[in-house]
């Protein structure tokens, strides 16, 4: 369209909109250079599901629920911005605005383009949510941001600048740096910090600071960070939504009630209240809240009014503005701004109320999002390398999905159960795409056929997303129908793995052999009655349909499988007196007995007590006092002095209760060539599998937890802890958001000196990764399956928080007591949870290696896919055994993938990460290459164009553009060099990675032959 | 601008508008001839004031009260009608419609001309408000639709088609011949009759009626008139306000809910019932309620996709829609309807909850209406004869806040307090500023000086509003300072006329004359302690100063007054002997000696018993025992039953108490020359004066009561009977809006076999103007100064409520008591009302010559202005008498000008109006010519063009477009033949006004001198 047309559509559209007042307001004001300058920012934040599903939030359904349409908003928003070029408007969650924007017209979206390209709708923080900072995995948070980012590249070309986290429950410096600085936000504002911090704050006027996120990174991923003064909606008496009850500006004399000056005093004082805690003279008033704008034009009508008449008045400026001219504004008074480092976690509002239980609200549903995130993962791999068809089953509406499981009423537990059923049936519905995808694309690779011939392949696979209940049809089936099983191993690492494989089967009388027909060791463990009972009836939960007979016996076995590449194994019926698997020696051990049982027959040795808790840890000539048990925290009523109950966000405990084992239960040790298991049943909801690998020097957990019994009338919140005697002083280190760890002190808080009032509750943190604590001489770490909520309760203790089911609201809004159930029909049953977590001892110093790369292996584990095989005509065609690199090559034990994805034309994502923070390990934490030629051994690179973190600029544009921030004292003093790779070069291709480096690229291939030949 | 440009930016418009959905939805459809068709007719109801005052309900100010506004439902309305041609909107209240279009720019005018042009924007009703239809005089209500019906034809060039009262609390006989068919509506639809009526209305598909409102016109003035099945709103689930609840139609296959055919089958089925009640193939659906379209998008979004959707089903047929389009397919079926005569009165929505209350609530406010209605109609005339400045003060505000105050939450009485103030306020002001005008015009027409001489007169006028409380500064001051008083007494009748003035002094050395200097007969009544007390407290309430020392006299004395025009008197100083007031005789009857007390020594006579009752009336041979007594009645709390409370609304008694007067208080006796007076103190708060005037044959009596107690927390209903020995058969007769008499029958309704649940509140009815019973021999009628509620409880008996103090609220929303107060600063009372009521015996047949000459002197009391004249230098030029019609000509006796008003160009608005019903009056009821010229006798009539009621349309246009409607059976047969005047010969104009006939014209004059020498 012309310009001339658009000024013509534009000025008409000021006509048309309904803004028609007569009266004609000048909204002109800019930045007033001595004046206070009160930043107008009209926003809504529209959660991406909460009490109601997203597509009820966009369309606006179930409105009894709570009244709000996304459709409204962006509807209403456009004709209010046309109506007067100085309005401005921010909008934030990309999932609802892409929704919209499909339904647009091609004219409404010209003219929302040159909204866009004027700066009067600003789209910021650009994600597809809002995410959480506790509790998502980083790689997630990077996915969902990139989905976002790219769409508004694609769509306007522009790329977010702010970053908009104004309602997650605390903040993350993984947020700070790396979803901050490094997808090149020039700032990041925020409304929740505890509450003692925000009244220290306000009192000394640092709610702005510049966040240093990183310790890796300091200064280089620095970013000017903003926490709001109360929360994220206007000041008292300024909520203009439709219907609301702020007084309007009346200012028509001809009518009753003008109240003007009244009104340009309102204003005035609360902007000058706001001055007295705030830097500089520009405050920010953030104009709207939780789907608001439904109307746009009772907002604008009232600001247009405000900004006449109090510039008028004189004695404030009064602004349309956006984040992005705020924060310009602040970096052009050019002074220095305090420094905050770590992060601002745990997040308290009242006294009493830590929003710590959210940490593991709907641990189901955690561990649900953490399994898909990794398959989503080497999905993208798989679709890479077998070549991205144009139709078809693919990736999409799993990325969608969880880009919308990481909102911070999602992954986070804190939504409705309808609203957590809509996620999880997005899951679902992504992974039966991506599963399809998948099982072609390991098809086609097994069958090495080319992208083009490979419509159809002719293998068939199958995958167990329900294996952890034991229930693996193709693994039961296959063999006792008389028909062999393959079994192929994608391993998503770029390293070459060796691990041990665990599926059901129904007989022992099999055997399995490697892909040149290797007879390989294997073991048989008898499936226990715990998981029979798991896998009868969650298979009738979630599928609807009967288990039908319970497979015998868990058959594991090692493999060895390349880097990004896969292995295969053939599962036969045993023929004649060849090796079958080993089946375990399974003895009972009665109560009173126990004593000095072991387990682990490798270098690692677990001895129990007498009272049948794990007691001593031998590995490596460290031997180690460890003592593992559980306990519950009883949920708070409320009591007397503050009604604060414990719920899906808050953690308030009224008391912590030991759980004992129960006395007369036999424990079961089961030992085998692989793995050795001791098996308790430690009450009638708690059973528990300790488990050590005999190539593994660390301890496998596994515990199923539930139905947690609430008949007594309590809420409960149900932890586990392991005690060790070091001596920790009171230290221990969490991760952020699976990346970086960082120091927390139990009852101590960096940036304020702390008021206890919750000394559990208070000193919990989210866990992603992991949680580790040191003394002089080792270190012992514990890493986990899906987020959890932990700390160090006592020196030498680690609590991991691993369920919670409560029975009454906590009052932040979901109003909804956390008490999950699952049902047959309309038969309800406390939610069971299953579950692993890992523990280790390490000499000091060199525990790093073993969480970061074992870490990841837990997050990418190998992906399995099943095919059944006529026994008598055994495939003897195809590829057994793949890597999608060059052969000769790995990638460090550094590094890793984290994207690896196909984009339009023939180019790739391609993402790399050092897996090390500086100073970490002696040998792992220095700056590592890449050779992007290995990666791609069958494809010639013909330009390898480095990105920001969201692949939606060019990283040198993007510190191009950064803006330089000054902190206060002499914080730079402390800090040392940063290190970073350096450029690419072109021809060589090999790219450098520092410590906790993550180097984004967009590859382009001059060759597009994607079979490989492994 | 030209229609090119108009239609581009109409299809701009389209693009532009927030309806952007890339989906187009057919919309077009229009009547199916065999399907069922659904009217969908979106729209919105706004009180002109309610819970919020008018102007707080536009612009949206006070929404902790009520979330409304209407500026939103405006501005939103246009672009929403320009997104779809196929859409449509009525809009209604034209108070709110003005204030929102004088808002508007040229450019959204010319697109609302267009929108109203092509019937997407229907203005229907159109008057200032939704006038209720019980208490407001039907001269209010003409004058209140004609100032809307102006606008609209003068805006846009049309005229109003329908009737649409929806919420009105009952409906009225007036309304359906006179405030319908006379305005030129071809329907009239109304939400509110009895719950028992519309049962039976329901089964037997007569909610649609044609309504033959008038006994005198019959057919000829009969409408097609649809009562709803249940209210305005939408049906059940149908509700797509912003945020509302209604499951809305989530049409996106891609989403989640999808819920078309579902929502589908709601609409058939709801349809489908309502067509079962239903009379043809056409149903209406009120698509809006109170205050809604605040978003207008949200309501047509989902309409937009019903249509498309139940049309592409095509079991029934969906369409946009207007009351006038289903009229015309009502009208299309050329089909019989039953006939309905009478109103729907009384109005009970349950069992217990007869809206009978607020006939009465607000008792001042109603009587304040009534005054100032009055003045109004005086003001215009004098407007008229001194010629109607350009500029200076007028008529206008008093016109809108009259206008406004017929609202059906305004003069009912059921709005907050906060609101019946300002509807009092406005009303304050707008007098203040008519005060003005008629001062200056009588000191015009005094001073003989032409219209543009006449800026400034030189005689100040001063008028007494508060004379009632026998507050009247001029008359008080001017006398006591040595200035001398005159009066000018302007009487706005076509008729001379004899009446007394009474007036308070200070003293009694005085003499009165005429303007002849003629000494006039006088007497002088000492003013009792109540109204000393009334005085000071009030002018302290309302004037918020002192009212100074207490006159001690009312002044009485008999004038006679041309018609259309004035008489002056002069009040001198008392010089030497001459005459004087005569000192009334004041005599003071101790209990006990009641017996035999009486008053009038005219051919009226009043005797008492000994309890000090009024017991025999005396006159002209007649002689009737007369009993006249107070009682109240509690209000009620509500019952275990039934939680009904009596309230504004609803009238609820839970038991009927007599007020016994106190027996230690004796009777004063007031005799003297023109009036004789019984004042009795009834209790501590009713204070009673009968009064008799020796030229008239009525009695007046005059009553304090309040503040009503409430210490004893039981809310009262006061009322007072008069009892005669007469025979009335259960039958009595009220007023409808002041004009028809409607037979009323206890314990009965025409249309169907009454449940009587509440005898007293049950058989209540609306008194505007009197209510009357008879038996074979004579008639008893009874006038009122007021709106009041009335009955006939008892044979030969009749009730009048005149005041309510309620303590609960009658759960209708107001969501207050009625319990009203009078403040002096903080420190309040319950409110004190002052008033009359008068009546009279007349044998059968005579009794309408009273009820309607005096009726309208009642309605149209003599217009008193003081000028204080130095005694020394007493003007001696200047006019003392005038009237504004000729000399030799009065109106006939059963004729009034209801409205004399010039228009701009020197035009004329003369409304006349016959007085009497058909068969009412023997010499009366028949056709009447009035002589047009005799009443204009210095202007030349050009053109005299006879207009619909409203004068938005010449009455021959309005007849020849009305549309026919049959009824069903042999109703036509019972019908005379219809009086009505003739046309008016353009030469002669000579006005022929057949009973209850009003005729209304616009004059147009060649001659524009309007001083006239009387």
């Amino acid at each position: 369209m012309a310009i001339a047309v658009l000024a013509f559509l534009l000025a008409l559209g000021r006509i048309l909109s309904a803004e028609s007042k007569f009266m004609v307001y000048n909204t002109s004001a800019s930045i007033h250079p001595t004046k206070l300058n009160v930043h107008l920012v009209p926003h809504t934040h529209d959660d991406v599901g909460w009490l109601k599903t997203i597509d009820q939030y966009y369309v606006g359904s179930n409105n009894s629920i709570q009244r709000a349409c996304v459709q409204n908003v962006l509807d209403s928003m456009v004709p209010a911005l046309l109506a007067d070029k100085n309005r401005k408007f921010i909008y934030v969650e990309q999932a609802f605005f892409q929704l919209w924007w499909r339904d647009q017209s091609e004219a409404t979206k010209t003219i929302v383009k040159q909204l866009v390209h004027s700066g009067q709708l600003e789209l910021i923080n650009g994600g597809m949510c809002m995410h959480d900072e506790a509790v998502p995995h980083y790689i997630d948070m990077i996915d969902q941001t990139t989905l976002g980012h790219w769409f508004i590249k694609e769509e306007f070309g522009v790329t977010p600048r702010i970053g908009w986290q104004i309602d997650p429950f605390g903040h993350s410096a993984v947020q700070a740096y790396l979803l901050g600085a490094e997808v090149g936000f020039d700032s990041f504002f925020f409304g929740r910090i505890d509450y003692q911090d925000r009244a220290k704050r306000k009192n000394e006027k640092s709610l702005e600071v510049i966040w240093r996120g990183s310790k890796s990174f300091g200064s280089s991923a620095q970013i000017f960070a903003g926490a709001f003064p109360e929360n994220y909606e206007p000041p008292s008496g300024f909520y203009f939504e439709v219907n609301a009850a702020s007084p309007i500006v009346q200012d028509d004399i001809s009518l009753f009630d003008y109240n003007v000056q009244e009104r340009v005093n309102d204003f005035v004082a609360a902007a000058v209240a706001q001055a007295n805690i705030t830097q500089t003279n520009h405050v920010m008033w953030t104009m709207g809240t939780d789907f608001k704008y439904q109307y746009a034009h009772t907002w604008f009508r009232q600001l247009d009014k405000l900004i006449h008449y109090v510039n008028q008045d004189g004695r404030v400026n009064a602004l349309y503005s956006t984040p992005s001219i705020y924060t310009d504004a602040k970096h052009a008074a050019n002074r220095a701004w305090p420094l905050k480092t770590g992060d601002y976690f745990p997040y308290a509002d009242r006294a009493n109320s830590y929003w710590t239980g959210f940490f593991t609200s709907r641990p189901a549903f955690k561990r649900y999002v953490r399994v898909m995130s990794g398959y989503y993962l080497a999905a993208r791999q798989l679709e890479f390398f077998r070549g991205r068809a144009t139709s078809g089953p693919n990736t999409g509406s799993l990325a969608d999905a969880l880009a919308i499981a990481q909102h911070h009423d999602a992954i986070t537990g804190t939504e409705k159960q309808h609203v957590a059923n809509d996620y999880t049936k997005r899951l679902a519905i992504g992974y039966s795409e991506a599963e399809v995808l998948v099982s072609s694309s390991l098809a086609c690779l097994v069958e090495s056929a080319s992208n083009k011939e490979c419509g159809s392949p002719i293998t068939k696979f199958q995958q167990c997303p329900l294996m952890n209940i034991s229930y693996c049809p193709p693994s039961e089936t296959a063999l006792s129908n008389g028909k062999d099983l393959m079994l192929v191993l994608y391993n998503p690492l770029g390293w070459k793995r060796e691990d041990i494989v665990q599926i059901p089967v129904m007989t022992g009388d099999i055997s399995v052999h490697d892909s040149e027909g290797n007879n390989v060791e294997s073991q048989l463990i008898p499936i226990t009655d715990a998981y029979h009972k798991l896998r009868s009836y969650h298979v009738k939960v979630y599928l609807g349909r009967n288990a039908g007979e319970a497979p015998k016996y868990w058959l594991v076995f090692s493999v060895s499988v390349p880097s990004l590449g896969f292995s295969t194994y053939s599962i036969l019926r045993a023929q004649g007196t060849g090796a079958r698997p080993t089946l375990s020696n399974v003895s009972t051990v009665q109560p009173g007995k126990y004593s000095g049982v072991n387990i682990g027959q490798g270098n690692l040795k677990v001895e129990f007590s007498a009272a049948g808790k794990m007691t001593l840890y031998v590995s490596r000539g460290m031997k180690e006092h460890v003592e593992q048990s559980f306990s519950f925290y009883s949920g708070s009523n409320g009591t007397h002095n503050d009604p604060q109950k414990s719920g899906a966000y808050v953690f308030r405990p009224n008391g912590s209760f030991p759980i004992i084992p129960e006395k007369q239960t036999p424990l079961t040790v089961v030992r085998g060539p692989i793995i050795d298991e001791l098996h308790q049943r430690i009450n009638s909801w708690i059973y528990q599998v300790t488990r050590v690998n005999k190539a593994k020097e660390h301890v496998e957990v596994e515990f199923i937890v539930g139905p947690v019994p609430t008949d007594d009338g309590i809420g409960k919140e149900v932890v586990t802890q392991i005690s060790t005697g070091m001596m920790t002083n009171k230290t221990f280190y969490t991760d952020s958001c699976g990346r970086d760890f960082i120091e927390r002190i139990r009852d101590y808080r960096t940036d304020w000196e702390l008021e206890v009032n919750q000394p559990a509750a208070g000193n919990y943190y989210p866990i992603n990764l992991g949680i580790f604590m040191k003394d002089s001489e080792k270190e012992f770490s514990v890493l986990v399956d899906r987020s959890v909520g932990g700390s160090s309760l006592s020196d030498g203790q680690i609590e991991l928080m691993l369920h919670r089911r409560l029975l009454l609201d906590d009052s932040r809004g979901v109003a909804e007591a956390l008490n999950e159930t699952v049902c047959v029909e309309d038969d309800c049953t406390g939610l069971i949870i299953q579950g692993k977590y890992y523990f280790r001892f390490d000499p000091i110093g060199k525990g790093a290696r073993w969480r970061r790369s074992y870490g990841q292996e837990l997050y990418s584990p190998l992906l399995l896919a099943f095919s059944e095989q006529d026994g008598n005509s055994r495939r003897s065609s195809g590829r057994t055994q793949f890597s999608g690199i060059d052969p000769s090559y790995t990638l460090p034990e550094n590094i890793v993938v984290l994207t690896l994805q196909e984009l339009d034309g023939g180019k790739a994502l391609l993402r790399l990460a050092h897996l090390y923070e500086i100073g970490e390990d002696k040998e792992l934490s220095v700056t590592t290459e890449v050779q992007l030629k290995k990666l791609f051994p069958s494809k010639k690179i013909g330009k390898a164009i480095e990105m920001s973190l969201s692949a939606n600029q060019e990283r040198a544009t993007m510190e191009s553009k950064r803006l330089v921030w000054q902190v206060e004292d002499s914080a730079e003093e402390g800090e040392t060099e940063v290190a970073r790779g350096g450029p690419v070069d072109p021809i060589e291709l090999i790219v450098e990675l520092a410590p906790m480096e993550i180097r984004t690229f967009i590859l382009e291939f001059t060759e597009f032959d994607t079979v490989i030949y492994g």
